[in-house]
């Protein structure tokens, strides 16, 4: 049981807002639904979500789950209309919230915003999961004006999700969602862009780099559109800095006969270096000495399922698996992770019960 | 029995060298090999690669896999030294050597080079394996001056090592490998290098799309460096393309609430449809309709064994694999992808066997 202030009302029964509400009400959080579309509201309410939000009465905590258009006009709505309410939201850019606000002179020291870091590719409160949340980081969006209660009731509000709250000032999220997310996006789009003027052999020829550099590309320009024109200013001050840096190694590749080799390779270090910044499977820093195992497969139905079982049989622990796919061929590369040590091991055991592996 | 003009000399016995001598033993081809380095000759000889080319006699073709840089002299030295004899290379940039010979006034119509799309994390001969190059795409990268014949050896030799031909003009490869791979490494880097100036928060609400984007950005600097100036111009062509798009992009971020939208919008879609032109596992065009069943893991030894367990024991087929891991926590989320009809029967089957299946 929760220490939140209660009931809690969710405005907006979205998949978000839906997924947070059946997260509480798995340690009995009392809930309060509200939605403007009564089908989506009635859907949330038959998930067993919570009930309908009643006329009179006053929430603990509202959390304003509504589109990102929206979302600044609903929290100023609630923090009128629950004068003693905590209130926060979800939308993925916290600047411009607190920013309109602001503007409207609404008193801002019982909200505080959030942004819970997931989603999945559907939307709708039929969508919803009650484990959406889990794990997954929750920025609780600082900002000078906040109460210290509020903060620390959204931060409850993360930790009853089963999230891991990650407190950081307003404009600060906004910047690190930029860097780590927004710009990404972008640079992925204009990267897959480049592939329009190819011929079809140019493509064909394209290995798993490629793949990965344009998966997020297949993303919904909509959603999309809204949230960079949201964080216009940090994306474009992120852009602009790469910019920079690849006017550098622009001029560089025009005069690689003349010393314009250390600026390139320049360029590759740095990148190594950030990369080692990214987190892998348990925070940066700490992984262990993994080693792979190249098992090739056919297309066979189940074929997977039978490596798997053998790898099972083996009694060896899998870190990662990875899955290379060989273009217009019915094989594969299945790529195990396993510790360093047991590499040997595991690719005897797979070539004794009869599977191909490489090296 | 492959239908070469034998023997094959190879010239160069390092991890691609040896590999390939060791794919084309597999059909009986007669070998001769030649190093430098005596230690890596003795090591592909004794790995069964082929035989120490004598000093006399003359090879139907020559493969030259030594280092980019050196590429063009073998090549020219062995044209002189077998006036009969095809000769080909592996160099992953194609008109450089081209150019070269032809400075060198070279008569280059036995030579055709070709580009093997295939590699390892490590090199040498013990890292050689038979199977590397089996349906990979092999440039064959064909040249005005090049005879029939050498067009149709270097072929032969693709196939004859179970690798995809597929012929090309020199100049089209380069480009090809720019803005499939080259072009791809430097953005990558670029990338990664933002991060070197963000804050531990600001890394650690990095998601999966961030991850994906960088991971090429941890490539070896020295191995990239001589590609990326090997291939400078038509690298610097995909790049200078693609920073006019990112301009165009900034001055929209710059004016989002004058009609920046839409320039921000045509961008996104153009990505979406760039990324559809990149082949998945059956090439573009041939996808069939899958759906993702998300499994929650913890990370227990041998926990991922018991799940494809479970997997095979249902009796289905899992066409893709993914494993999503949460920062800090010992679980993690694995995407199992079947054919979209599948997902519910599989789903039931785990979560009877007691997995935690999401959604």
């Amino acid at each position: 049981m929760s220490g939140l202030p209660q009931p809690v009302l969710i405005v907006g029964t979205g998949l978000m807002g839906t997924s947070l509400a059946l997260s509480l009400r798995r340690c009995g959080v009392e809930l309060w639904l509200a939605d403007r579309d009564p089908a989506a509201l009635a859907v949330a309410v038959g998930r067993g979500a919570g009930v309908r939000a009643p006329a009179v009465g006053h929430p603990g905590l509202v959390v304003v789950a509504v589109p990102p258009s929206a979302t600044a006009g609903a929290v100023g709505d609630a923090l009128v209309r629950h004068p003693a309410a905590v209130v926060t939201d979800v939308a993925s850019v916290k600047a411009p919230v607190l920013r309109a606000l602001q503007v409207a002179g609404v008193d801002v020291a019982r909200y505080v915003g959030g942004h819970p870091m997931a989603g999945r590719e559907v939307s709708g409160p039929r969508a919803a999961r009650a484990d959406l949340l889990d794990d997954r980081p929750w920025v609780v969006a600082d900002h000078p004006s906040a109460s210290a209660e509020a903060v620390e009731v959204v931060t409850e509000l993360a930790l009853a999700a089963r999230a891991l709250p990650i407190r950081m000032p307003v404009a600060e999220h906004d910047r690190a969602v930029a860097v780590v997310s927004h710009a990404p996006q972008l640079l992925s789009s204009l990267l897959a862009a480049r592939l329009l003027d190819t011929t079809e052999q140019t493509v064909s020829i394209a290995g798993q780099g490629l793949r990965d550099m344009t998966r997020i590309a297949a993303s919904d320009p909509g959603l999309w559109v809204e949230i960079l024109t949201a964080n216009a200013a940090p994306v474009g001050a992120v852009l602009a800095a790469l910019r920079e840096d690849l006017d550098t190694v622009l001029a560089a590749l025009a005069r690689v006969d003349h010393g314009g080799q250390e600026a390139v390779a320049e360029a590759l270090r740095r990148g190594n270096a950030g990369r080692d910044r990214v987190p892998g499977k348990h925070g940066p820093g700490t992984a262990t000495p993994t080693a792979v195992v190249p098992v090739l497969i056919s297309d066979r139905p189940g074929e997977l399922g039978r490596l798997f079982a053998a790898v099972a049989e083996a009694g060896l622990s899998v870190e990662d698996v990875r899955i290379e796919h060989v273009l217009g061929k019915p094989t594969g590369v299945v790529e195990l992770s396993v510790a360093a040590g047991s590499a040997a091991e595991l690719g005897e055991a797979l070539r004794a019960a009869g599977w191909v592996v490489r090296g």
